[in-house]
């Protein structure tokens, strides 16, 4: 993905073809909101105006960094983890012994695919809360930026808890997901956290 | 942007440099739903059990192809009338006259960069409103992508709003601004909707 032409990319995830997918266009726009808060981070070390906030934004400009390049690994895993998915799914199912057997196949893949997404909406969640962070003391010239990093890892949040639910959802055995649920329940406080700090931020732009 | 790598377009919105920036993420948002809607449509187009939804899906592929193509588009678009704030900024105050000239430079071009944005949120809104319309039609397999189409789409409006109060907070003579507020203010109806249009659509994944 890393080296892929946008427009290419975009191609692929308009097609038909199972990956890129929903988790990789999360894994993105997570990617595009730390990248923005590093933006507005750059715009604002080292310029005397805001001298009180540096140290927390060179801190904040790090973290949106490793944040950055872990959501495209992300973007990677779900490609792996959504194939063998649909490997599982492909299995025949003539016996009785077959659909068990690949009843069980997906049961695991999916398992597996519903990490990806709770890790995806960990990371963005942690992109919304870098904004809320750098918001008081961010270049005011850049605020919008701020606003739009929250708005995209907000997306990125949603859309991420979404592919979790969708997974548990095709659980052949439901009742074996509740690790699972759980910590989707955790992470969807992350959703109101992010709203808050939109609306924080938002009312801060153009003041 | 079209042939640019992901990896390299995400470097340069991290650094400082005046673009891409948040018109541009906005539009790459608005794209990524656009795309997420095409791919939902291919999914469904041609198979049997969604045979009373094939017309609607055709034409919400192309429309949404048509979109994505645009958003792109409005990226470039941004950079270029971004440019044009930043050199009117850099003009010569030295004198009443020049800083008199240079405010309305500042105005004008503040004024042809609120344009972008506010084509980027309509295009974001009609994504959300074709997330919407294909909803109830869609291959059920897919239903999560609708919901990450519309949540894109969200993210990009939003964005591309925020970017039109900054700057219209930012011109020297606010007084003149009215007809790009009023269609600021019709464009933000749409966020309203588009929440609406994402908690129908998350209602339905996963039962």
């Amino acid at each position: 993905m890393h080296d892929q032409a946008i427009g290419a990319w975009l191609d692929a995830l308009a097609s038909s073809a199972p990956a890129p997918g929903g988790g990789a266009a999360a894994a993105l726009s997570a990617a595009i909101g730390a990248a923005l808060i590093e933006m507005v981070c750059n715009l604002t070390i080292g310029r005397p105006r805001y001298a009180a906030h540096d140290a927390l934004m060179r801190e904040a400009l790090a973290r949106a960094t490793t944040l950055r390049h872990r959501a495209l690994a992300l973007a990677a895993a779900d490609a792996r983890a959504f194939g063998a998915v649909t490997d599982a799914y492909r299995l025949p199912r003539d016996t009785a012994e077959q659909a068990r057997a690949r009843a069980e196949r997906i049961q695991v893949a999916l398992i597996g695919a519903t990490e990806v997404p709770l890790q995806t909406a960990a990371l963005a969640g942690e992109v919304v809360q870098l904004a809320g962070r750098i918001a008081d003391g961010a270049n005011v010239n850049a605020l919008a930026d701020v606003a739009a990093a929250a708005a995209s890892a907000r997306a990125a949040l949603e859309t991420a808890l979404v592919n979790v639910e969708a997974n548990l959802a095709a659980l052949p055995d439901r009742s074996r997901g509740g690790e699972l649920r759980e910590r989707s329940t955790g992470v969807a406080t992350l959703v109101a956290e992010a709203e808050r700090t939109i609306r924080r931020i938002r009312g801060k732009v153009g003041t």
